[in-house]
This record gives C-alpha cells, sequence and structure tokens, in this order.
C-alpha cells in the first residue's frame, strides 16, 4: 500500500496511526500542501477532492477520506479492532470522532485558512478562529466520551484516540491552551507511548522539515 | 424513536431519509436553530456538540452526529442496505458521501456562518462562501460517484444520495447555479421521486415555516 501523506496533515496523521495499529506495511508518498501539490494534475487526478491522504491499495485501487479509509481498514483487518462490537457504543465513539473530524478540522484547515487570509483577515484572525472551533471540539469531546477509561473508550486506543491525537498536536502547534483539558492530554500521553502513534508522528515522517 | 431535528438543517434530514427507507416510525422533536434552542441547558444535556440531529432510542441511549447515527441505522436495522458488501466499494460510497458531509455542509453551516459575521463579513461575504466551497464539493463529488448509474452508485439510494439531496436543497436557498451538475440533479430528481426522500423534505417537516 502506499500512502499519500503530508507530514503535519491531521487526517494523514490518523490514517498513519491506523496502518501501524494494524501492523500493515506502507510506502509514504509525500505531498507538500504548501506548495500547494495537492492541486497538481498528477494528484487531482488520483484524488478529484485534492485533499489528503489517499491511499492507494496493491491492485491499484484508491481509497480517499480519511473516515472512510479508517472504516475500510477495520472492516478488512479487525485486529485490534478500531471500534467495539456493540452498535451502540460504536456510534457513541463514531460521534466523538466526527466531532473532531467533521466539527474541528473541516474549518481548521489550509484551504480554509487560505480563504481567510483572501478575505482580508491576517495571522492573527484565522489563529482566533482555530481556537474558537477547538474550544467548542475540545468541550464537547470531552463530555461524549468516557469519564475515566485509559483510552476515550475503553482500554485500548480507538477511532476516536486516532482523531484525538492529531488535533491535539494541531493544537499546540497553533499555541492552544490544553490545562483546561487535562483529560484529553492524559489520553493523549498514553496513545503517545504506544510506538503505532509514536511512529506516525509529524516529526517521525520523511517530509517533516 | 425520537429525532431532533430542524426542518433546514442538512444533517437532520439525511437522517430523516435513513429512517424512512428503513421504515423506522418516529417522532420529530423540533429545535429552532434560529432561536438558539440547541444550546438551551436542556439540548446541550442531550447532546453536548450542541448540534442537530440527534435520536433518543427507545432504552434512552442519545446517539449524536448524523453519520455516526447513519452508520448505526444501517448496522442495527440493515435492510434495504445504505451501503454495498464489498469493502473497496463501502470505502468509495463513503468518500464521496464524506466530501459532502465532511467537506462542504461543516464550513456552511450556521455556526460558520455567524462566525463569519461576527468578523465583519454581510450577508454577499458569506454566500460567496458557501458556493465556493459547494463548486469544490459538486466537483469533487461528480468525479467520485459512478458516472451512469441511476443513483451515486448503483441502482438504489445509499449513503452518498442521503448526503447529495440535503447539499443540493441548500445549493438552491442560496441561489446556487446547479446547471453545470445536470449527473447530480438527475440523481436529486430520482431520489425525490421516492416516497422516503419526499416525505423527508424540509417542507414536510412540522417546523416548516
Amino acid at each position: 500500500m502506499r500512502l499519500y501523506s503530508y507530514w503535519r496533515s491531521s487526517s494523514s496523521y490518523r490514517v498513519r496511526i491506523a496502518l501501524n495499529l494494524k501492523g500493515l506495511a506502507y510506502d509514504t508518498q509525500p505531498v507538500n500542501l504548501l506548495e500547494h501539490e495537492q492541486q497538481s494534475p498528477a494528484y487531482a487526478a488520483l484524488n478529484p477532492a485534492q485533499g489528503l491522504p489517499a491511499l492507494v491499495l496493491d491492485d491499484g485501487s484508491v481509497l480517499t477520506q480519511s473516515m472512510a479509509i479508517l472504516e475500510w481498514l477495520d472492516e478488512t483487518y479487525p485486529m485490534p479492532p478500531l471500534l467495539p462490537p456493540d452498535p451502540i457504543l460504536r456510534a457513541k465513539v463514531r460521534a466523538a470522532a466526527l466531532v473532531i473530524a467533521s466539527e474541528v478540522h473541516p474549518v481548521n484547515n489550509l484551504r480554509v485558512l487560505t480563504r481567510l487570509k483572501a478575505m482580508g483577515h491576517d495571522q492573527a484572525d484565522t489563529v482566533a478562529w482555530m481556537k474558537h472551533w477547538m474550544v467548542q471540539g475540545f468541550d464537547a469531546y470531552t463530555a461524549l466520551i468516557s469519564p475515566s477509561d485509559d483510552f476515550s473508550f475503553g482500554a485500548t486506543p480507538g477511532l476516536a484516540d486516532l482523531c484525538l491525537v492529531p488535533q491535539l498536536y494541531n493544537a499546540r502547534r497553533w499555541g492552544f491552551d490544553l490545562a483546561p483539558y487535562p483529560r484529553l492530554v492524559a489520553i493523549e500521553g498514553r496513545c503517545l507511548a504506544l510506538s503505532a502513534f509514536d511512529a506516525a508522528r509529524p516529526e517521525a515522517q520523511p517530509d517533516a522539515t
């Protein structure tokens, strides 16, 4: 498998963690978002949405959208599971994951920040914008997860943790104060102590600068 | 089951269609987004993310995030299926659905538009903002679906169509020109000819004004 990835892309980071957790070997093909490589004709042919990541399977199939890739990985390589077996608990794990993946990340990604700047906003405005959505998202996430498990749900990391950890990386990058979120930071610490998460860190990627 | 819904909420509309397709009876509990009822203490206790929809099951379980609710519905009430059986095709259907659910809707919903206005933008700016993301999303969606099936994928409506139809309603509401997207409009027409979609239309809801 080949993963089209950018070291600082939250959604690429999610999929890197999952591939590592499942013990799957993959090649990394860096796509430099800052140089707009995701808009190149070659990449747009691969992924018409011109976003990261894209996972190219050995049969040539191209999978896009990180949350769809994560569901495919869990269906195809069930161990260790990213979702619990109980249907209602699965829905709760997916809901927490989607608070990050659908409510925080999409409004804070590079294309949105670029658009805000084109509308006349400066760096301070865009950082305040990002922090606004992170507060809402982290508050909701904290209320939706289990109050005392080692991970967001249960004793092993799952789909929600895969979304949380990259978002916390992003939060720190922009100077977001995580002091009000000790439970999230504790979960992050347990995750990053695992080699699957550690190897997926932005700094460990071949395109990190 | 009780669905907390707002007539014009795209994500509520998705879940209404799915409940109808599955033949499930439900009560509608309107939540007026324009009057900020989603931020009331009672609703925030139900859904800490203060978004719509929320589905309360007969055992009292509260499910949130429309895409998580749709996955739960498909797992719990498999017929008719919202996703095909083949894992790679499932991933492709989910990816198209997520282009709408993760890349268009989250940047165009009421809370984002409210924030833009608080940053000094007028109605014309916010409408231009919405149309910008719709062009990107509809272009990508068109490229990701099957080129000639009756629906986005195959001969019956599925998860992607459930996201597309509400987004096209939203597009028309804001005067978006759909002429460049005849395939999407044709799929929409086939969907809305079905009673499950027709009964889920915003105009058919008890809180429509």
